[in-house]
């Protein structure tokens, strides 16, 4: 296994640490736990939000705590879910009086631990809600997940429902923006390898040197088939079909779209789906109002991507452009 | 070859086309030119800079076209270099009366086309002046150059020169300010494998399955040596080591680090990484400033990263802490 680790027993905890000493004026590290807070955590008066989960999708999710995004962010091991315990921690940590709001992505372990946390938070006299991500269109039911999958698109979550937080709204209306903004986006993904998970060693599943995986999970479960490798122009029109089909978008409606990397996809080629995407939005006269291409929620190194688009209200779009500022996500 | 592309042959224009539909508030292509430049461009009284070099090394440099950084970047094929008609393009479609500043990474066709470029903006009366950046420690000389190679500290002189352009200052005071960054900026590099250039169809190296390439260029070129792989901190250890023999930094003084992914490698161990040159940086009671880890610099798939350390002076501090809004890199 060929990879910048030391001992793979550690990485999550070295990671916590080098992201730390990267960004001390955005966060801390709660002693003792793999918990990412605000550094001026808790904050009086405002609705908090925490989200996490299994490690391995940096930036997901501690690239995000800050200004206008998460208040928290609780990193499991490596593809594996965070213990209540420290859901329970961050909850704590970061609830300044208003409440704190758990971003969930749909994964069974994921679901469980933090709704387990949120009943212990409930128990401290913690105001809790939550919100369950699950844009993956690929599959309905998954290897881990009952229903659909939650994937890149939880991070428009982040972002609007965490600029509903900064705007001082209450805990049930931040809810509610979270639930629209739910409601409104659509992801799916594809994948030309596997990573290697390091205490694994080796990689989750095989491929042909011209087969792709279609509808691939962000932890590599697998998706809607494998197939013969196509043009970045088909295997666009393929994703967008598969998202369009399942969310009503009307001429001269408007959207976000993520061109999202899985990790080791060249941002060259991320551009040039987004090129084919801008093209199929163009054909059918939607407008997209925001676009961004990056790296916004891995799978360590695997090469692949995945498209997710918000179809945007009013309220949407104010609160999607409004200022954020985050080790990986910083808007003016 | 598995890569999401259409056809090699057009991966630079599609991309640029990809970029232009997901940025257009920040940048716009010259038509029939490999040239994006501000939207605003030109702006009247104010220094311009222009970089560029091959494509493949994304965002560098259009993602780094906007307020406070580049005000244009040219994008040669991939790992090769712009011809002179589009470097002068680009100078033409941002001189704002004030001079050009070309920031260009020293390899040997880049400084040759760059140069040619200038002379033929001098016919055109525009004042153009350029800054060669050879940051790279590990080699002296290299398969594309005389002397150093310029590698990711390049995005430091962006920055700086760029805000110090923002203020306003005349192009020869914006050019000494480059200089003092590439007198102040090393880096060095290393590589777990090779990157496939889509026209050459195939890896441009091969390194055995437990080998690692010290000191490569970002084009693949050899670096100082082959080695088994070792843990993340005796790698970080060594590159740094390199770095630090190569200047002086004493006690107490400060420095902005880099941190830069090739392309492939999670920000998992980029943090991992960090994490050593803030524990070395502790020891030596070297402070650290500001700290970068991401993909600032990428070698299109290349799994691997570089680590760059910058010296900072109250100067240099200042505008590198100054705002910048780009694609790809936004301080407040």
């Amino acid at each position: 296994m060929k990879k910048i680790i030391n001992n793979p027993e550690n990485v999550v905890t070295e990671m916590l640490e080098g992201v730390v000493e990267a960004h001390p004026e955005y966060l801390k590290k709660l002693d003792g736990f793999h918990v990412l807070v605000r550094k001026d955590s808790p904050i009086k008066g405002k609705v908090a939000l925490v989200s996490g989960g299994g490690s391995g999708h940096e930036p997901s999710h501690g690239g995000y705590v800050g200004t206008g995004m998460l208040n928290g962010a609780v990193a499991g091991e490596v593809f594996t879910s965070p213990t209540p315990d420290q859901v329970l921690e961050a909850i704590k940590a970061v609830d300044g009086g208003k409440g704190v709001l758990l971003v969930i992505k749909n994964y069974t372990g994921d679901v469980m631990n933090f709704e387990m946390a949120a009943e212990m938070a409930a128990m401290d006299n913690i105001k809790v809600e939550k919100v369950v991500v699950n844009d993956d269109v690929a599959v309905e039911n998954s290897t881990y997940t009952a229903g659909r999958r939650g994937v890149a698109g939880t991070v428009f979550i982040h972002k609007i429902a965490g600029a509903a937080a900064e705007e001082g709204r209450d805990l049930s209306e931040v809810k509610k923006v979270a639930e629209k903004v739910i409601e409104n986006v659509r992801s799916m993904g594809m994948s030309l390898d596997a990573c290697i998970v390091p205490a694994a060693g080796k990689k989750g599943f095989i491929l042909e040197a011209d087969e792709v995986e279609i509808g691939l999970g962000i932890h590599g479960e697998p998706g809607v088939s494998k197939e013969k490798i196509k043009t970045a122009d088909e295997h666009t029109e393929e994703l967008m079909n598969k998202i369009l089909e399942d969310i009503q978008i009307e001429k001269g409606e408007e959207v976000a779209v993520m061109v999202n990397g899985l990790g080791a996809t060249p941002l060259m080629e991320l551009y040039i789906v987004n090129r084919k995407v801008a093209e199929i939005m163009k054909a059918k006269e939607i407008k997209i109002a925001n676009t961004f291409v990056g790296n916004f929620m891995t799978s360590l190194e695997m090469p692949g991507f995945s498209i997710s688009i918000l179809k945007l209200d009013d309220e949407l779009k104010k609160l999607l452009n409004a200022k954020a500022d985050t080790p990986a996500f910083k808007q003016f």
